[in-house]
């Protein structure tokens, strides 16, 4: 079925297709937003797709402010100043326009904006969400511009804690866009390389979740169907980044992949959370390059499964070993390389490596139950290319 | 991967588990639901499982009073007199309990419970909905207890309107209830032949939203996902009605099928809905019958789809035709006719059930556009079991 201008209801009200963005201030109307808070990152500010949002909402007479100091894995002091911003220009509701950097830092200005307690009270630990104060968090409009994070379905945010260098996770049920406005077009002018990177890191979000052991057959089935769709169109999207087609098949492939993984992600996140942290790298990258090695490693756990994806996908070679030849073929294509070293990342500090990746939220749903010395071996494995050593 | 019990947050909150019924008084609390109005329908209302629910509730303290008036495709009478009952006892919440009658008509009098204008303004037409007055609608709690009609997770009801005899729908988008309590084990006792119905319904909402010709991934995904666990578990169900994990399988498949059929339904259900006026057949064993027709109708406008069905069910003989057979057999195993005119329903008015179901909201999503006379040779197909005159 080709792509056509549709508005869908689950797992949010999504608005998608070519040029909804001039829908943009009927989505500030429809919540009660007069005067949003528009964060992006400290890139894309200068880009002019934002210019042309931005007049969109000045041709609306909607009153704005612009907070761009968001840098690519965002940090705590990034929020701060958003929050700081936000509170100084009474704001009433945020659009979150970017990539899941932006998109993880506004949601969680959103969030933050009327709370009491500090950040990482709100880590995603226990029921730390539920001490939240609902009436202080903020309505959010997220419009997506990368086709990878899915950040705009998604219920949480990835923030760095600068002092350990750890990457945190804040959740709360309530942070999930009221509206997205998912519109191709914005995503036109990507260049091939972050194409790549962050449409495989809507792929890997797809097959960690549905690898992930908790019965979630709605999940299941976006994920697999994600897949499909993401291995049918990325190769396109990267080739040709004017193709809409196959912009539009990745921008709604990469909201299905995050819709997916609220059932879970596993050692591939564990693993990359951590090297985004100490290393500063692209996320979808890490987790392009780490993800043939945890299929290797939870190969028992999901042989079943990844028997089922490889007939979806119409491959040869079944099971794991032939999701993991496709991979690998499938990273070639894209010029993504095969092993953490290829981009400066050595074995210094395996060891620790491999013990906060344990401890990090993506752990307990990895397909099969791993330790801190399992990450460590991935982790290790995944730096020099070997494996055979899984 | 075996159930389990687990909370899903879309299309909206999800219960599901085997004893989750024990959490009624919690989901009343979280609604903030003091005295609630449990709907269920005239047969229903004797069985075990409603007295051990309405128990659970008094042992908890929750006050509540029961309207079963409710017949198998339930009327406009019914849902008129319940929103008496509603009005006069003072209740701030509905509890629909049952299969899809008690549902749509629990649904429909927690919609009309504070509404100005009457029950056929809402009919689905058009931006009818948007007359709705919100702060009318009462808190929805549902809980199955057949799995097929996935009316718990559907914004619509159907109702018939007597005077005309024609099954109309009603929907607001505020009409899907709050939190869904999915338990398997109310859904032990379905014996065989309500089993089969139901199931096939659940398998033809799957599959008339998998060939609807609208862009919506998702619901594909989740349909595909839906047929799949159909055709695994559906037979277990009907064979070994205490099977929890055929039963739990169906439960959550149900879910699935009306969750993808928020894109569309199509010609199956636009001449079963006159049937069922007409007739007072039940609505899935008349979407069993009228399917394979329907597949062969549309097969020019299916083929791709049934192709990559087919492949996903593992049938040798791929395409419509090979969707086609299994269904047949699928039938078969399950003890369900292949004609209308074995349950009784002859070619008689058949012009007029043609010109009907072309006005049925199911027939503009149909694969491929359909006008009366296909409509009425479609009902014709199914009455005499000649499938090659389509």
């Amino acid at each position: 079925m080709q792509i056509a201008n549709t508005n869908w209801n689950y797992p949010t009200t999504i608005w998608f297709g070519n040029g909804r963005i001039n829908e943009i201030a009927q989505a500030c109307k429809n919540l009660g937003i007069d005067n949003p808070l528009f964060v992006t990152d400290e890139g894309l500010v200068k880009l002019e797709i934002v210019d042309v949002t931005l007049d969109i909402l000045k041709k609306e007479g909607i009153s704005f402010s612009v907070y761009s100091d968001v840098q690519g894995n965002p940090t705590e002091q990034n929020v701060v100043n958003g929050v700081a911003h936000y509170i100084k220009n009474k704001h009433d509701g945020v659009i979150a326009f970017g990539g899941g950097s932006a998109l993880d830092a506004a949601k969680t200005i959103a969030f933050m904006s009327g709370q009491i307690r500090s950040l990482w009270d709100f880590e995603d630990v226990g029921d730390n969400w539920s001490y939240a104060d609902l009436a202080g968090i903020a309505p959010i409009i997220a419009i997506p511009t990368t086709a990878g994070t899915g950040s705009e379905v998604g219920r949480a945010s990835v923030i760095v804690d600068e002092k350990i260098h750890v990457k945190k996770i804040i959740f709360h049920p309530k942070m999930i866009p009221a509206i997205v406005i998912s519109d191709p077009e914005l995503t036109l002018g990507l260049p091939p390389h972050i194409t790549a990177w962050t449409g495989v890191d809507a792929m890997v979000h797809a097959i960690e979740a549905y690898c992930a052991p908790g019965f979630h057959p709605m999940a299941d089935g976006i994920a697999i169907e994600a897949i499909r769709i993401i291995a049918n169109y990325l190769p396109l999207a990267v080739k040709d980044g004017k193709n809409l087609e196959a912009r539009g098949q990745m921008l709604v492939a990469a909201s299905m992949g995050a819709t997916a993984f609220q059932k879970g992600l596993g050692s591939v996140h564990s693993v990359a959370h951590q090297l985004g942290a100490i290393y500063n790298k692209q996320h979808g990258l890490l987790n392009a390059i780490i993800l043939p090695y945890a299929l290797k490693q939870n190969k028992a756990a999901i042989e079943d499964r990844m028997v089922h994806l490889s007939k979806v996908l119409g491959l040869e070679k079944q099971g794991t070993e032939g999701i993991i030849d496709y991979i690998i073929g499938l990273r070639r294509e894209l010029n993504i390389p095969h092993t953490l070293k290829e981009i400066d990342i050595n074995e210094d500090n395996a060891k620790e490596i491999g013990e906060m990746a344990f401890k990090d939220p993506s752990t307990p749903s990895n397909a099969s139950p791993v330790n801190a010395a399992d990450l460590e071996k991935l982790f290790r494995a995944a730096v020099s290319g070997n494996l055979n050593s899984l």
